[in-house]
């Protein structure tokens, strides 16, 4: 045979899953949308179509909303690790499994009747995870994608290189603004060790990741980027990698100088937020004495 | 000539607009999508391509920027109102202009640093609306989009119609969940009559909107809709008519007997967030002695 | 009660239905997307929450289910026609039906195999139809959306109005491109009468709106939308209305000047394919002595 | 310091360029959206926000329009090679670009009129190449997506691993459906060696492809992806590693038992067509001697 197969894996992406607990009229959502990847001894399915070693991604879909049940939700990623461990360990030809969860947040609604289960969805970042198991030990890869931020200003962009093709003209005080997708990969990966707190590690992050954002004077968004990943790894010992991916979202200074205007960065300025193209940016924080092992893109081509 | 010319619009769709005012180092947003619609005396340039009365829709777009930086941005409905004013004051041959605007909120990002130009997109509701002007009389619709809410419990269907095709059992614990989808139309039509407070009428509606949906227990999504729409008018005399369309995001309660597990609307449920299909309910309520002005459609085909 | 019902209409959305019908080993594809929305004596859902009138959306999707197996798909037109006099017929309440079908295209896929049972979706434009139903007369109205037409010259925008806001340069040679959404309407409203052959007329439809866009030298969008409708409507007996709304897609000559290139309309013109902001062109052609009745917005607010 | 930078790169994402060349009044068009991603002696501009070493990302999408301009577009795996070959070349402080491009097709709209400038675009599959350069050697990964393909028979799914969880019947004849996503590598990498011809290529591997899709009675989707995938090296010499990412579009045979309705697989069966959750099914084939580049994950996390 003059091709052979290559690294594979399967099972049910997005399964959407919704629970409910219940503390007597109050009411606790866990929204999360997750996916299931195995992988091991599957040449055969491969090469003949025998399915004999191959566990339906129906099953993978049913297990997950049984786990929901039996195990509860008390985090994305205690749920992922309760998920890959049993993967792993109900069948022989399995030996990996990676399990990929977002989760949608929701905030109550205020209102002067009985009970408390009335919702609001938060509508703002999508928290996501990533549990990868092989039997003996756990990589935890945790995120966010979609958190909008901007300064209005303390933001410059001057002493670049020149080529023939420059034409930008330097920028002494600029909006930036971008979409915050970042990941960051935890220290813990085996069961020997404590786990970290997993939900009081995420809010954590989320406030340095902003509060960086926040109080960095930016010479670049690369400057900003690498303040916000050093700001999370000094204050969470849980965590030794982080990564970013930062659109550059441009708003443009509009030109209204033909119409007798002065359009500068002083009270009221106007901007045209620009679409399409956008600088991207995209770098990985690590700390002292760790190597990178989260993907270096976040979309592969 | 065996064919006419029937109703017509044109101009400058989605114009991107943000707006940064200073007030000391304490910075405010405002964030817009602005939508220009004209029509008037347009039969020559659909039936020969004369574009003697065409106000090209570069103009409009360059009148959006020109407008946000002379007149300032203190609601969408003003800003509306300032750009349509314009349009039919300023070209005899455009006889009506529909602004259409759409509003994205950011917060602050709360942090130790000195300044306050630092802010998070709030990523909720999508504020809108559409302001038209004939010359003579205004009609300023305003809603929001994609502000999505859920009921864990208190919501009930039962006691409907059955025919040959019916299949559902009657649902005495339910998930209500919908992507609220709102119009409302101000009375307000005249120049010679005080403009509401646009401001405090969008916080107030929303309010009452959310507050009415998390006070009803509901027999039908129908129920809900009308006791929202009931409410913003008993509450806000400025409003005259409330248009809702809601999609019925069904939860499932899953299956799980096969693994011998319970799963009821006790503690602890587990459900299917289902795509599609949904039930959509749409209506419109309105104040006694008004008529129905907002379209049956919020899209329409 | 110092509010009442207005417009309202109810049903299950975006039921997704394949048929494949066999031919020996020669298959065929039909593939839908079908919204149903009901409306007539449903005061009481609203006001108290009694279901007494309301035959449940669950229902409406299973009759869809049904009715594609038991009268099969001739046309998306035909199986809206059965399924809105079902609904009128079905259940005295319900005094008005809406169907809203959108159908996918497949192509065969040319191989060396046997059998006829591959395809590959054709991924062009959408099409469209809605049948209105009130137990009397028909309203057909079909269509399509997102068929990308450009032309790369043969098109100019010159001599439109000036005011203190216009900058824009007149242009002799553009690339004029847009996204068409089209709509039509069938004369047909009457059982009594002869219904259209609805495949062939979609057919035929498609093919004049595109020669029309392709043979039509451009002053305006404008005018090229007028062209299409009238060429419809010309060819076409049976069709009285065509409704577009066309984004104008602007394709930008690019200043490559800064880099001593020349970059004319001439051989091997670059542009800039921009996103937003974008002209919008929406109008109505009629037959002579018809009236408008598709709603002059596609979209609402 | 306790942090340092890790992998990086950053550049213009998503510069839509569209040129049109002109050979006589026959014209052709290139559609393409551009990304741009450099690399190399990034340090300082993370660490202190000193941009000596940074080409702004302006200038980088000035060049993707001038080298349109300069070099023409042939193929998008050429203009990719042009446009990596001069960053890397052009900036000591740059060690390594990756171009990667989506192409759009138009196909040309058939009319009596004069002239060949009239196209509609073709709206199926969306063709992807990513360049990667580091001075010296070449990699060269093209690819597709969005190619959407169903055999409406000869598909079953039987013989799988059951465990608790399993409640899936065995399928002796279903619809099997996906949206391809794939990409290929080739072996070139050199600049002493003839490069392929990319556009030939690309034509014959969609062929390969599809007819193998067509072609293979399938057991399982893994079975049929790693048949497209032999396919396409058994006949493409050009090609080492092909890369599949397969949601298995679920269409399920709607039970309309309840209805006195007999909906097997025969003629007329009626499917629902679901959305979310789906199988994926990913994996790599690869030349006999060759390893694996292509990342496993098309998206990570």
């Amino acid at each position: 045979m003059p091709t052979f197969l290559g690294p594979n894996q399967y099972g049910k992406a997005e399964n959407r899953v919704v629970r409910i607990t219940r503390d007597g009229a109050t009411h606790h959502i866990r929204d999360l949308n997750v996916s299931v990847s195995l992988s091991g001894d599957m040449d055969e399915v491969h090469y003949s179509g025998s399915n004999a070693n191959v566990l339906p991604t129906d099953t993978t879909k049913n297990t997950v909303y049984a786990f929901a049940k039996e195990h509860g939700i008390d985090s994305p990623e205690q749920f992922g690790i309760h998920l890959a461990r049993h993967f792993v360990a109900g069948q022989d030809a399995i030996h990996r499994a990676r399990i990929r969860i977002e989760e949608y947040t929701w905030e109550r609604i205020e209102h002067s009747g009985e009970g408390a289960h009335s919702f609001v969805r938060k509508g703002q970042e999508t928290r996501l995870t990533q549990v990868t198991h092989d039997g003996s030990s756990w990589e935890v890869v945790s995120g966010l994608r979609d958190l909008t931020v901007m300064n209005s200003t303390d933001s410059e962009f001057r002493g670049y290189v020149k080529d023939k093709y420059t034409t930008l003209p330097e920028a002494h005080d600029r909006v930036l603004a971008t979409d915050v997708s970042a990941r960051w990969r935890f220290r813990w990966s085996d069961d020997a060790e404590d786990a970290p707190d997993w939900e009081e590690s995420y809010v954590q992050v989320k406030g340095h990741l902003l509060r960086a954002f926040a109080e960095t004077y930016s010479r670049s968004l690369q400057q900003t980027l690498y303040a916000m990943g050093a700001r999370i790894i000094d204050h969470r010992d849980e965590i030794d990698e982080v990564r970013f991916s930062l659109p550059n979202k441009h708003h443009f200074l509009v030109d209204l100088a033909p119409f007798g205007l002065e359009n500068d960065t002083a009270d009221g300025a106007v901007y045209f937020a620009a679409d399409r193209p956008y600088g991207l940016i995209e770098a990985t924080v690590l700390r002292d004495g760790r190597e990178a092992k989260i993907p270096a893109d976040l979309t592969n081509l």
